[in-house]
C-alpha cells in the first residue's frame, strides 16, 4: 500500500509514475469506504482523484499555493498532505474536517465551503506574491457548479487584469450538486464536444488563456498539462474534463444522489436506513414525512390551484422536497437558478413584480450571498415573494463553513420584511400558505429544524394572520418565557419546569416573528411580569431577545433573560454540548430563572 | 419645443423621424441645466438620450417593459414619461428622484440604485409572462460599469437558460465611474474594435445571441436595431457604444469628474465652490481637508515605509482620497476591481494571507453586496485586513436606494469582527494605522460623516489599542451618555443640555466599538448610575443600543433610553427632519431623558 507510505507531498513527488494508479485507486478506496462508514462528499471526491495527485506532483505546496473552491472535494488533498489515516483507519474517522482547514495543515490555505470564492482568493494571494517580489505558482481549482456563482465570475474579469502568473483549474464534471444551470455550462459542454477548440469561450473572451485536457482520469497527461503551466507569467484557465463519482459506479451512475451521501453499504450503495432511537416503532410514514417533503407538497398544491405560484431554487431544490420527479411535474412553475443566489432573490423580485407568485427555498448559510439582494431588490420594492429559510438553527449543518443560525442578525434590520418562525408543521403550512396570498411585501419564513417535524395539536390559524400580534401559548404571571419558533419546545418544557421547580406558573409566548415585536403587547406583558425570559435558537447578538431587551429596557422595572448562541465560528461541534454551553436547556434557563428571581 | 408637448411615450412615437434630433438636443439641454442647477448624474445621462428615445419608439411601456440598472441614467426617460417639467422648468427641479421610482410613474418598474440587477429583475418579468400566456416585452438596460457585477454574469448566465424572449441592451460608454477594469471591458473593446465581429465574444460564448449598434448616437440606426428585436422569441444582446458625456463638452473630456456633478455653471463647466455658511471665514486649508483626502494622504505614508500595504477599491477610488494622481503615484499599491464588491472583500482576504496589509475602501451600501464574503471569507479566516465603511450615516445620501445607515446591524453579528466607530478625525486616522498595524483581525472603520471633519483637541490614543475598553470623556453620575461615533459631538451638545435644563451632571462615554460591548466596565457603570442614553447614527433595531440594552436588561434596575434611525426605506429625505422625527437632536434626547426621570 502507498497512502501508508505519503506523509507529505514530497512522497508524492517521490513516487515512480508507474506508481500512480495505484495510488489513486487506494486514494479512491479510502474516499469510499470512509464515506460509506460515516458519510461524505462521494461523488466530487471521486471526480478528483487524479487532479489532485497531479496538482501535488507539479507543485509544491505550501510554498506554492492551491486553493480548492467549496473545499468539499478536498479529501485526497488531506491524504497526500499528511491526514491518510483520518480515511483509511476506522479509528480515526472524522478525525479531520470535511473542508479545507488552515488549523489542520500548512497546505490548506483557507476554510472555504460556500462555492465561488477561489479565483478571488488566489487572485488576492498571487498580487501579494508580486509585491513581495516572490515566485511561487498560485492555483485556484474550481468547479461543480461553482462558477455560475457571480463570485467566480468577478474574480476570473479580475485575474485577466492581473499582469502576471496564476493558473486556474476548471474542474468540469458536469454536474453541480443537482444539474447544472446557465449558459456558461453550455459553453462548457461545447468546449468538451470540441475538445477545448470551440470559437466561443467565455474564459478566452475575458482574456483569459485557455488549455483543454479530456481525460481527467489521465494522471499522466494531468500532470504534463499542469508541468507546463509551472512558473507561467499570465493568468490561464486549465479545464479538465472529469466524471462525477468516478470509479464507483453507483455514483458516476447518480451523481447528484451521490453528491453528499449518508452512510451507506460501500458493495451495494445502498444507504442504511436513519437511525431509530432504542425501541422507537418502525413507522415508515412517521420517518418519511419532513420539512422537505411537506414542502414540496404544499407548493404542487398551490400550482395545481394558482397558476402565479413558482418554485425558486439556487441549486438545492432537494430541501425543499423537489425530487426530480416533482420537478418534472411542475414544469415551469419550478426554476433551479443554479449556484447564483444573488440572481435568485433578484429574480424572484422580477417575478413577483409582473404578478407571479414566486417561492424561494434556500439554505440560511447561502442566503448570506444575497444580502444586498433582498435589501436592494426584495425589500425595496416590496415584492410580493416568499422565502423559505433552511437550516436556520444550531442543530443544522455543524461545520463552521455552513453554520445556519446567523439568520435573525442577517434578516433583522431589511425594512419591510416579516421574518416569520414557526413553532411546528401546523403553524410552518399555514405560514406558508398565509404569504403566498398575502397581497403585499415580502415574507421569509424560518423552516424548523429541531426535533424533526413536530406538530402541535391544538395549533390554530390566528384570524388576522401573521403580520401582527402573537400567541400566549399558556397565561401565567411572574415569569414569561418568549420561545421563538424551533425553541418554543424548549420553552414549554422550561415552563413545566419552572412549575415543578420553582413553584412558578409561567406564561408562554409563541412570538411568531423573529425580528420584530409589537411594543403594545410587551408592554402589558411587562405589566403582569417581572421577569421576561427570550430563548432563541440563533445568534444572540443582534438576535430577537436584543429586540425585547431594548423595549423593556426603557421600563427599568422588568428584567429580560435573553438566549441564545454565541457569536462565533464553532466547528463541527456537538449540538448538544453547545446549547448546554450557553446555557440554552431546560436546566441552564431555569437555574438563570432562579438565580433572578433569587437577587 | 417638442419636450414641452411630450406628455407619455406615446407622443414620442408620433412624432416624426425628422422631429427626433431636436427632441434628443432639448433632452440634452435640460439634462445639462438641470444638473448645473442641482447637480446630478450629468455624463451617464448624457450618453443615452437617443438610445431612450429610441426605446421609447420602438417599445410601448408600461405594457412592454424597460428595466433600467442603476437607474442613474434614466433621466431622459423620465422626460419622455410625463415627468419633463422636473427638468425644465427651474421651479419644480428636484420633483423627482434622480432613479427609478415606481411610486412616480407606471413607466418605472422597480426603485433601483445598486448596479447590475437588471439582467435578473428582467428574467423574473419574462418567465412571468411567459406563465400568464402574455407577450409583451422584456428589456434590461445595462452599463456604466454594472457588467463587471457578477450579479450581471449570473443574470445573462441564466437568461440563456431562459427559452424565451428577453432584449439586453449593453450601454457601453467605456467607463465605470472610473475607468473600467476587468476582463470583460476588454472584451468590449475588441468588439468595438471588430464592430462586434470579434470572435471573442462573452455574450456569444454563454449561449446569448449578440448584435452591435457602432454609432449610440444615431438614434435612426438604435431605433432599426430595436425594431428588429421587438417580438424576439430568444435573449439577445443588443451591444450600443455611446459616448459618456457625449454632447457637453467638459463632460465629454472628463467622464470620471462628470459621472455625478455638484452644482456647476452651465457654460464653463466650472463646479462651483461649496456653500459656506453664512459669516463662516473662507479658510482654504479647512474646507479642503475631508475624510477621503486625510484616508489618501495617510495610506501613501504608509506604503512609503510598510511595502506590504495595498489600498483595495471597489469602482470608487475618490472615497478613500485615490484621485487619479495618488492612483498613479500608489502603483501597485492600489488595486481598483471595478464594481465587484464581493470580489474586493475575497481579494482582501488572499491578501491577507499571503501577507499583504490590505486596506478597502467602500460605501456601506455597497458594502452590502458583500456580506457572506465578509463572512465567510474575511472573518471565518481571521483576515488581518481593514475595511473603511464611508457614508455610513443618516447624513450621507439620502436616496433610498442607497441609505447608509443600515451597517452596524449588517456587521453586528459577524464573528471576530471589530468594527470601530471613531468620534474625530484624530481618532479615526489612529484607529486606521493601529488597524493596518494589528497582527490579526479583520478591522472595519465607521469613517465620520457628520459634520466634515470633526477635531477633538484633547484626544489621547489609547495604551492598548482599540479591540477593548472604552473612553469615558466625562466623569459624572446618575446619567450616563454612550454615544457612538459620528453621534459623539451629539452627545456632547446632550451631554451639557441635561447639565443646564436637569442639573444633571452626566457622564459620558465614546463606546468606540459599535457592535460589541464589554460587559465589565458597562455593569460598572450601572452601579453609578439609573439611566443609560445610548445615541447612534444607525438603524435602532439590531444596533448598538440593544446589545447595551440586553446586557443592562439583566439587572433590571437600570433604564436604557436608546435612540436610534427607523428600520425603513426613507428617500430623499431632509437629514435634520429625519434626526429631529425619531428624536435625534439635543432637545429629543434631553426631553426623553427628562421624562424617564420624571417617572
Amino acid at each position: 500500500m502507498y497512502l501508508e507510505h505519503i506523509g507529505s507531498p514530497a512522497d508524492v513527488r517521490a513516487l515512480p509514475a508507474e506508481a500512480v494508479p495505484r495510488l489513486c485507486a487506494e486514494i479512491r478506496e479510502a474516499i469510499v469506504s470512509s464515506c460509506a462508514a460515516r458519510g461524505g462528499h462521494v461523488a466530487s471526491n471521486l471526480a478528483v482523484v487524479e487532479l489532485t495527485v497531479a496538482l501535488h506532483r507539479v507543485f509544491e505546496t505550501p510554498r506554492d499555493k492551491v486553493v480548492f473552491d467549496v473545499s468539499h472535494q478536498t479529501y485526497a488533498h488531506k491524504m497526500l498532505t499528511g491526514r491518510a489515516a483520518a480515511f483509511t483507519d476506522p479509528a480515526r474517522l472524522g478525525e479531520v474536517s470535511g473542508f479545507s482547514c488552515p488549523g489542520e495543515s500548512k497546505h490548506d490555505l483557507f476554510a472555504t465551503g460556500h462555492t465561488s470564492t477561489s479565483v478571488s482568493l488566489a487572485c488576492g494571494l498571487a498580487h501579494a506574491r508580486d509585491l513581495a517580489g516572490e515566485t511561487y505558482d498560485v492555483v485556484a481549482v474550481i468547479g461543480d457548479g461553482a462558477l455560475s456563482g457571480g463570485l467566480a465570475f468577478e474574480g476570473l474579469d479580475n485575474a485577466a487584469e492581473l499582469g502576471s502568473g496564476l493558473i486556474v483549474v476548471v474542474n468540469d464534471n458536469e454536474w453541480s450538486i443537482a444539474p447544472n444551470h446557465g449558459g456558461i455550462y453550455r459553453d462548457l459542454a461545447e468546449l468538451r464536444a470540441t475538445r477545448g477548440a470551440s470559437e466561443h469561450n467565455v474564459f478566452r473572451a475575458l482574456g483569459l488563456d485557455y488549455r483543454y485536457v479530456e481525460n481527467g482520469h489521465d494522471e499522466a497527461a494531468l500532470e504534463a498539462a499542469l508541468a507546463e503551466l509551472r512558473g507561467c507569467d499570465h493568468p490561464v484557465v486549465l479545464h479538465v474534463h472529469t466524471e462525477k463519482g468516478h470509479g464507483y459506479a453507483p455514483a458516476a451512475a447518480d451523481p447528484e444522489r451521490w453528491h453528499h451521501a449518508a452512510p451507506f453499504d460501500p458493495a451495494s450503495g445502498a444507504v442504511e436506513a436513519p437511525a431509530r432511537p432504542a425501541g422507537a416503532p418502525a413507522d415508515p410514514a412517521a420517518t418519511e414525512e419532513t420539512y422537505a417533503s411537506v414542502t414540496g407538497a404544499l407548493l404542487m398544491d398551490w400550482m395545481r390551484t394558482d397558476p402565479r405560484v413558482v418554485a425558486v431554487s439556487a441549486a438545492t431544490p432537494y430541501i425543499m422536497g423537489f425530487t426530480p420527479e416533482l420537478r418534472a411535474r411542475a414544469g415551469a412553475h419550478f426554476v433551479d437558478v443554479g449556484i447564483a443566489e444573488e440572481h435568485a432573490v433578484s429574480y424572484v423580485t422580477g417575478l413577483a413584480r409582473a404578478g407571479a407568485r414566486p417561492v424561494l427555498g434556500i439554505y440560511a448559510t447561502f442566503l448570506q450571498r444575497a444580502y444586498d439582494q433582498l435589501w436592494h431588490d426584495l425589500c425595496l420594492n416590496g415584492a410580493a415573494a416568499t422565502i423559505l429559510v433552511f437550516g436556520a438553527s444550531a442543530l443544522g449543518n455543524t461545520d463552521a463553513t455552513h453554520l445556519g443560525f446567523f439568520d435573525v442578525p442577517m434578516l433583522g434590520a431589511l425594512p419591510g420584511l416579516t421574518y416569520l418562525a414557526p413553532t411546528c408543521i401546523e403553524e410552518y403550512l399555514d405560514m406558508v400558505s398565509w404569504s403566498i396570498a398575502l397581497e403585499g411585501g415580502p415574507v421569509a419564513i424560518r423552516v424548523p429544524v429541531a426535533g424533526g417535524v413536530v406538530s402541535r395539536p391544538g395549533f390554530e390559524r390566528p384570524e388576522d394572520g401573521y403580520e401582527r400580534g402573537w400567541e400566549v401559548a399558556r397565561d401565567g404571571e411572574g415569569v414569561a418565557v418568549l420561545a421563538l419558533g424551533d425553541a418554543f419546545p424548549l420553552g414549554e418544557r422550561v415552563a413545566d419546569e419552572l412549575g415543578r421547580r420553582l413553584n412558578v406558573r409561567a406564561t408562554l409566548v409563541n412570538p411568531r416573528r423573529a425580528t420584530s415585536v409589537d411594543e403594545g403587547p410587551l408592554m402589558d406583558l411587562a405589566e403582569r411580569h417581572r421577569l421576561v425570559v427570550t430563548i432563541e435558537d440563533g445568534v444572540l447578538e443582534g438576535g430577537f431577545g436584543e429586540r425585547v431587551a431594548r423595549v423593556l429596557a426603557r421600563r427599568g422595572d422588568v428584567r429580560v433573560l435573553a438566549h441564545g448562541l454565541p457569536r462565533a465560528f464553532v466547528d463541527r461541534y456537538d449540538p448538544a454540548e453547545l446549547l448546554a454551553g450557553c446555557g440554552l436547556t431546560v436546566d441552564g434557563i431555569v437555574t438563570d430563572v432562579a438565580a433572578a428571581l433569587r437577587a
